[in-house]
């Protein structure tokens, strides 16, 4: 049975390893949208507790017809979780349960379920194929699309990972609809995102629809995921495993990873760090003269009115760890951030509204911007 | 500084990921060697503590005008520790040590180290440079070529792992003096191999050279790296993930593979698992009527005069497993090798002399084969 014709389609061209970003409400349910995945015996779905209860029961159900043994693992929720330890439960299954090269896996999930069954799509038997079905805004438009796969590590976010695409992602706008409010905003912080490194005609599109993505509209949360996805897919496709434009996209990540580590996994979801860390790196852009104030503060206005926070916070002193201030405690964590070279911490900065530029600043101008956003 | 013209060089073509393997004695030490290698702020060597005494000095040494910082972690020596847990230890260094995007790791030991360093290289911030430095027969002949990397799971031995290549192999013959000699003949295993699945006239001259390989006679060691190099060179260029040719390098594995995780890791040395899987291989080619009994026998000849063992061990039952047998101890252990589909095993076996083919057989034949050669 063909896919229906409301499915919107955007391509990730990356040669041998490209795929499809199919977008539509209804999808994961619809044996269609499985019928052209590589024949195998069994797929897994790797879920949460929380994603699980909702969605696996009709995943499982459509994807019957095509593999004659379809598993479940469901694993906990939440980034404090994205561990070995966790990675480690699915491996086990898939041993536990005989799989083989050719089992699929399935990332049913947010952006925590999507990167570690990456990983270990990636890793289980040097390489197995995967497919991601997101079901969080922060997912669709962001994590679940390009290929990175990762698990933290104690010193470092996503320090363990791969490069590894998946053979097509699946987003259901419906499962947006079960998300909490508090979930729905650390998603837009990924959509703004898009705006000011790209395309300042979508950042005006968001202002003006802001009101409408917070109310779950599903033609207002339809254009964002698609356009997120495709402004993703012609960075990706220019440059797969960030060997320099892709840097950009992590607009605001730097200082988010700072805060989601400092603060200890879980505390602060990922798009809200990142919905902080946009306010702190536009701030910096401003103070190195690259913005004007009524850019900067346009920015954090509409951050402010996703729902995210604007004021960044007051790191805790790590146990056994040196004394020291907290802007100290903030350049500490961002030099072992993955863009550093030699110690030398890579913002990801606005270069003028719409362009974003990867570049060090001074660690003096660092602190006065960490002083100035953090209370 | 210019190589000396006495370094034998064999290519791997895998387009942007080509790389060389040097063969020659006194390498590791000439900094000659190190010259092309990018630019990076630090090194970091992995290696293991049997290795580290003898090799890691002359090594950093060498490194020493290239990297500012040179840092060594040296991890425990066997099987039996190519796991997470090890693994991650060399993630720690790396984080702990302020290591960047741009750092190389450098491999300084046997299989077991290449493996588990260049899984790190894969998965360190989604991938850093590495270079192998084999210090064995066995990870100089194979285990160092050809990008395979992996840790052992309890249930499966290099389950966990990614396709991922060196900048380049870097064989000093001058460490293969240091070899025990249950380890040398460890490595013989990988060098007769191939001859019965590519190249007789290669096991002709194995036949007549084993004394001068037993004896470290310089000159045969030098001819049986650069050959094995040169098969699995030509073999990796044609099939790089091991979709279809590449299984044959994987001829006495799949028993030999039973053999190690079945004994537990690190009882047999994964030559001896291997010389003795070829046996059992080539008894079931045998059974099948793929090549006749006087080849067989003349195969398990040259493994018994190699120093290796010809009989398979009785493996003991798993603790809380299920009661069984011997032979259906080695097919349970069997099903889950990476070749394995829907339970089937695949079997590399010899289709006539020099000429391997990949298939399954009937559990009954196999059963009687474990059992001929097992006590």
């Amino acid at each position: 049975m063909p896919l229906s014709p409301a499915v919107e389609t955007v391509s990730i061209a990356l040669a041998e390893r490209s795929y499809p970003i199919l977008i539509a409400s209804g999808l994961l349910g619809d044996a269609a949208v499985w019928d052209d995945l590589p024949a195998a015996g069994a797929a897994l779905i790797v879920t949460n507790v929380t994603v699980a209860p909702l969605y696996a029961a009709r995943l499982q159900a459509a994807l019957a017809g095509r593999y004659r043994q379809v598993h479940t693992v469901v694993l906990p929720d939440g980034e404090a979780f994205k561990t070995w330890e966790t990675l480690n439960r699915i491996f086990d299954e898939l041993l536990g349960r005989g799989c083989d090269r050719r089992t699929v896996l399935f990332a049913l999930g947010g952006g925590v379920v999507g990167d570690m069954t990456g990983f270990a799509a990636a890793s289980f038997m040097r390489g197995v194929p995967f497919v991601q079905v997101p079901t969080t805004l922060l997912a669709q438009v962001d994590s679940s699309v390009g290929g990175k796969t990762a698990i933290n590590h104690p010193l470092g976010k996503n320090m363990i990972g791969a490069f590894y695409q998946p053979l097509k992602v699946v987003c259901d706008l419906q499962t947006l609809q079960s998300l909490p409010a508090r979930e729905l905003s650390a998603g837009l912080a990924e959509v703004i995102k898009y705006g000011p490194i790209a395309d300042m005609a979508f950042l005006d599109w968001i202002e003006a629809h802001l009101p409408a993505l917070r109310a779950c509209e599903p033609a207002a949360l339809a254009h964002a995921v698609r356009r997120s996805c495709e402004i993703k897919a012609s960075v990706v496709g220019q440059d797969e495993r960030e060997t320099g434009l892709r840097a950009i996209l992590n607009f605001g990540h730097t200082f988010g990873h700072a805060i989601e580590a400092g603060m200890g996994y879980g505390q602060w979801l990922h798009g809200e760090a990142v919905g902080c860390g946009m306010v702190m790196a536009t701030r910096l852009s401003q103070a190195l003269g690259l913005v004007d104030a009524a850019f900067a503060d346009r920015l954090v206005r509409l951050v402010a009115a996703a729902g995210l926070p604007v004021v960044g916070p007051v790191l805790p002193a790590p146990q056994g760890g040196p004394a020291a201030d907290n802007a100290e405690r903030y350049l500490a964590l961002m030099r072992v951030d993955k863009k550093a070279q030699d110690g030398d911490i890579r913002f990801v900065l606005i270069d003028g509204p719409g362009r974003a530029v990867v570049r060090s600043a001074p660690d003096a101008l660092v602190r006065q911007v960490i002083d100035a956003c953090c209370r």
